[in-house]
């Protein structure tokens, strides 16, 4: 009996077994995606950097030990990803956080849950979950701030950096209205707050070119791993509509949630005619100052891309039945159920590429 | 014919099967660690922070959209960890980065291979990957930046922070004597090196406190998920001996690649006393000036642990046969070859905890 023969019979035997057995578990040992909690069983995984650029620079360094002169590369843009193993044809989801944060903001929630990276995976979703340039894995250039020590420039050329603390950052982040009142209702889980503060980075956006080097990084990571729907979050809520006015290469579609900018009305809307755009809000919108203008600006934008042959929708959740969001609609307690309704809206939207 | 019964049945014809199917794979689709390559089953992942306090600032920004009073988080250190589905009693690794870089390192390789966060967690170890404090996701704090720059404290308070160039660095990661030559047999695939200078990072460790805040921030985590051995590189060469010397709970051995130092061989050996210690160097390392006093420092120390009881080892990669690895011998062309011998190295030493 040769044993190439013996090995596909019992191939076959495993194959047969397998499927009486998805009797028994519904289906769900057979294929499709993983189930939601317990073992993952994942295709690939690992990170790269996209975009980035060489400087030459004399202000590297005011340590003896390490010289002042030399190349560094900026502007990169890392990612991280993972694919399922059973994809079926569903688009890649580029995860990008938006202001004073990292792709922490997509992993394990503050209260220890699976953050949108896994679940999504689970969900049969390639994700690929990035730093924006200039922040966390992606570097960004210091030699401002050694030219100044040195006094080789003024002091004008430091670096415009910011961090957001955590008491000015709570109406941003609609945990409330002010710091530390709660709206009621709210599903952020606050008792972990502490580790969410922890997530936050200092941000150095206000010095980059327009647009920010993290777009040009997304067409390119686009056009590798499209097709692709660039999910962004607030800051980096304008991202995507560059990246489509850039080209719509690899790029299948856009979930913009609670951006801090969409397009202008009067913009051109060509980019963005017959592309499937989804732009969410939490709650408590109404009762915000930074953000209920913000919604009326996408509203008009909505129109506007729908006037021009656009497919684009602008969705409260709270008109769907889905209550107590705050800004971090991604950790709040219910984020499974976002992450559910939103991934609903991408099936039903963004055609499957077989 | 009952429901159960019959799903039992199936399930012994699949293990059957399967068993039998080992013999067409070489035991590899049985149990046991992952395959090294292709569909990887996890049965857990995340990312959480360990340490960190919180400080006031009133200068945390100079843009008039942000408030510059308010309180930040820093010195907390991101963790990134996978669990394989088949632990069977193997330590935890934490993989701790050095200079001017982040856990990127030990992702992907620049030339697209399988890191080792990914390799060693196909081999069966939970693999735990930081940020060190102040790097990448781990925030660090610009309010002395904002305080020169609206005045309000003088210029010799900016931060000490510096970023390697890729022509001095080229030396200190031993790519070659010096930039851009190449020692003969040179195993890093310096066809990528422009993804790898991506992965640098700047480095404010200068202005941070001794030891490191990475340091206690290492203790706790060890603490919480120990067994662990700690995987240190560089830079963070004497981190893990100094979460040692702070205290033993959940440390189960240290694995010291090229460390900057090792303890001073006239240091207090008694926290090292019985503990598995492995100083790891890779190749022409009698040619840098920069490694062989390093080289010679650790054999006193491991001279003096061994001394005191210790069960610490100094190996060159060339004397057991693995030739031409630089300082980043986790990305070198043969670096699962290097993983696989220091993996071999902890089976030997560290004992499995069932």
């Amino acid at each position: 009996m040769p044993r190439s023969w013996f090995c596909r019979e019992i191939l076959r035997a495993l194959s047969m077994s397998a499927m009486l057995l998805s009797a028994c578990t519904g289906g769900r040992a057979q294929s499709g995606p993983s189930p939601l909690d317990g073992p993952l069983t994942i295709q690939a995984q690992g990170s790269f950097f996209v975009g980035g650029h060489d400087v030459h620079s004399d202000t590297l360094s005011t340590l003896p030990a390490y010289a002042p002169s030399g190349t560094v590369s900026v502007d990169q843009m890392y990612v991280r990803y993972q694919v399922p193993a059973d994809v079926a044809g569903r688009p890649a989801l580029v995860l990008i956080h938006g202001c004073c944060l990292t792709g922490k903001s997509w992993e394990t929630t503050p209260d220890g849950r699976s953050g949108w990276d896994d679940y999504l995976l689970r969900k049969g979703y390639p994700v690929y979950v990035i730093d924006q340039a200039w922040r966390g894995r992606s570097a960004g250039n210091i030699a401002a701030i050694d030219a100044v020590k040195t006094g080789k420039a003024p002091l004008d050329q430091l670096p415009t950096v910011f961090a957001a603390g955590h008491e000015p950052a709570w109406a941003i982040f609609r945990f409330g209205p002010e710091y530390p009142k709660v709206f009621p209702g709210m599903q952020y889980p606050l008792e972990a707050q502490a580790e969410f503060w922890k997530q936050m980075v200092p941000d150095w956006a206000a010095d980059l070119p327009t647009p920010n080097p993290t777009v040009p990084a997304l067409s390119t990571l686009a056009k590798r791993i499209g097709p692709a729907v660039l999910v962004s979050h607030s800051q980096a809520g304008i991202y995507p509509f560059q990246v489509a006015a850039a080209g719509r290469d690899g790029v299948a579609g856009i979930v913009a949630l609670e951006p801090g900018a969409c397009p202008a009305p009067t913009d051109d809307m060509a980019p963005y005619k017959g592309l499937p755009i989804l732009v969410l809000f939490g709650d408590y919108v109404d009762q915000s100052p930074r953000w209920a203008p913000r919604l009326a600006l996408c509203r008009q934008f909505v129109a506007a891309a729908n006037a021009a042959g656009g497919k684009a929708e602008l969705v409260l959740l709270p008109d769907v039945g889905i209550h107590g969001n705050s800004h971090m609609m991604m950790q709040d307690r219910n984020s499974h159920e976002v992450a559910d309704w939103m991934a609903g809206w991408i099936e039903h939207h963004v055609p499957r590429h077989m």
